[in-house]
């Protein structure tokens, strides 16, 4: 097993998404919290459509403010090469961009076909790419879809074939909904991994039916050294019915540490950056290390 | 992998041992929903003090109902030999003698060394045997202890030869304050594993830290058996400060038999004991698919 996995922070972004909007002054209060956390790459924002997602209008205003940050690698969330060039003009370094693996879900989600947002795929990375950022590709809905249900595995190999063809940095796998477990986490890194070569491969994982943290764990062990979460496991899909709570970053902190996989990010200040979370957007979160503290806790 | 994985459902002992006492005709009434998920086994109750835990105090005439079920395996926690014989005389075919490994949580537990309490574990076996039961040892703070911390490896590893020596039918180990991960899971299940030979091995873990299922799926791959469960992840113990949540039957349900590995367990029975229990206890239950329902739920 790898010995380092790195986390990358998406409360800001997958995070508030679901949430009502909250202002730019309290947003900032959770960057300073996730920045103490010691996070070498964080999720920023979405450059979407500010009427279908609110929470993330103001995308452009918080990248204004992220030059504070040396060190650390933003990224926003992007949806069309439209918003690739909006992340780009805003001064962001990285980009990622969903593709559903499912049709239904892509529909919902962007409005097109799973066929024509991968289609995209060479648009966004060249928009990237010539303004010197990089560009990941997120495959949504990569086991199941709410709303066609198991995901055909060769419709993610295809995507994922394409997006290496296409030179992406980065692949993330994202169980959108929260209902894949371990098993079938081992069995899509297996299939995926002679698919993409050397290029870096990440997991995000939801915790809806509770399996989020044991994915994780079959997805490091199966070779993943990238994972998503969020502080206080915050965060949903506002295009994914039930698709609540990403995997909370304190608890994967330490899962992953007390397992003897060294992290970025220090666990004391993700339980500190949950609390801010949780007292932002005013109703309690479902991270587990939130509500009990670490195991030294009396 | 082993392809089946046996779960004994332990709402009704360790699940109601942390709550106020419920009535008799509650516990039935959740008995009668928690067989009909198809539990092969079944913890029924606790043979301890009732000044100490005052919900277990009905815990004969709980038995007295149980020939209502023939087929499905019923067992008793008990602490002492004195626990032992009072289960015995109930008509009880299985006890489980609960061992600590750390003597701070022995002496909250059981006013006893970890030392003492072993050296009992041959008079239980003894008395179980005599009537004709089987008698496993449960070694409880098998990580960690909530007043010493880490729990010495060589402990657990002793208690485990002797009870073998002293021809237990089952050894469990359990994670009694919910702070263990899979890392560690595995280390003790490869350690333990040459120890104990044939005698079948089973693991008890809490989602305090919402590492619960990742422990689960960690102690399957490396070779357990058998798992504990709580529908609805009703549960604690009352002398282990924290210590919230069994993992929830539902929830291990849905990972296992998503991941390929059978169970006796209906997801849907499961489910809707959970929601039984949530009634009788008058408080919402962690649980995950509680809330979330099974993936084909919109």
């Amino acid at each position: 097993m790898n010995p380092h996995v790195t986390i990358r922070e998406v409360a800001l972004r997958d995070g508030l998404q679901i949430e009502a909007p909250i202002p730019l002054s309290a947003k900032l209060q959770l960057l300073d919290a996730i920045a103490a956390t010691g996070a070498r790459e964080i999720e920023a924002c979405a450059f979407v459509s500010p009427s279908k997602v609110p929470s993330m209008a103001d995308a452009a205003e918080l990248a204004a403010e992220l030059h504070r940050f040396p060190g650390i690698e933003f990224s926003a969330l992007v949806a069309s090469p439209n918003g690739a060039k909006r992340a780009m003009a805003a001064g962001l370094n990285a980009i990622q961009y969903v593709v559903a693996a499912s049709d239904a879900f892509s529909h919902a989600n962007v409005g097109r076909s799973s066929a024509d947002a991968t289609a995209q795929i060479g648009e966004i990375v060249t928009i990237a790419h010539d303004a010197g950022a990089t560009a990941e590709v997120i495959i949504a809905t990569a086991w199941d879809c709410p709303f066609e249900g198991p995901t055909a595995l060769q419709r993610v190999l295809d995507i994922a074939t394409t997006a290496c063809e296409q030179c992406v940095d980065r692949i993330s796998i994202a169980d959108t909904i929260g209902t894949t477990t371990p098993g079938r986490v081992s069995s899509l890194m297996a299939a995926l991994r002679p698919r993409i070569g050397t290029t870096p491969l990440g997991g995000h994982f939801h915790n809806t039916r509770g399996a989020g943290l044991a994915c994780a764990y079959a997805a490091v062990a199966a070779g993943i050294t990238r994972l998503d979460s969020s502080v206080g496991g915050l965060g949903g899909c506002p295009f994914a019915p039930g698709a609540t709570g990403n995997i909370a970053t304190e608890d994967l902190v330490y899962l992953l540490t007390d397992s003897g996989i060294d992290v970025d990010i220090d666990l004391h200040a993700a339980i500190a950056a949950a609390d801010v979370a949780r007292s932002l957007v005013g109703h309690d979160l479902p991270g587990a290390l939130l509500h009990a503290g670490d195991r030294k806790r009396q």
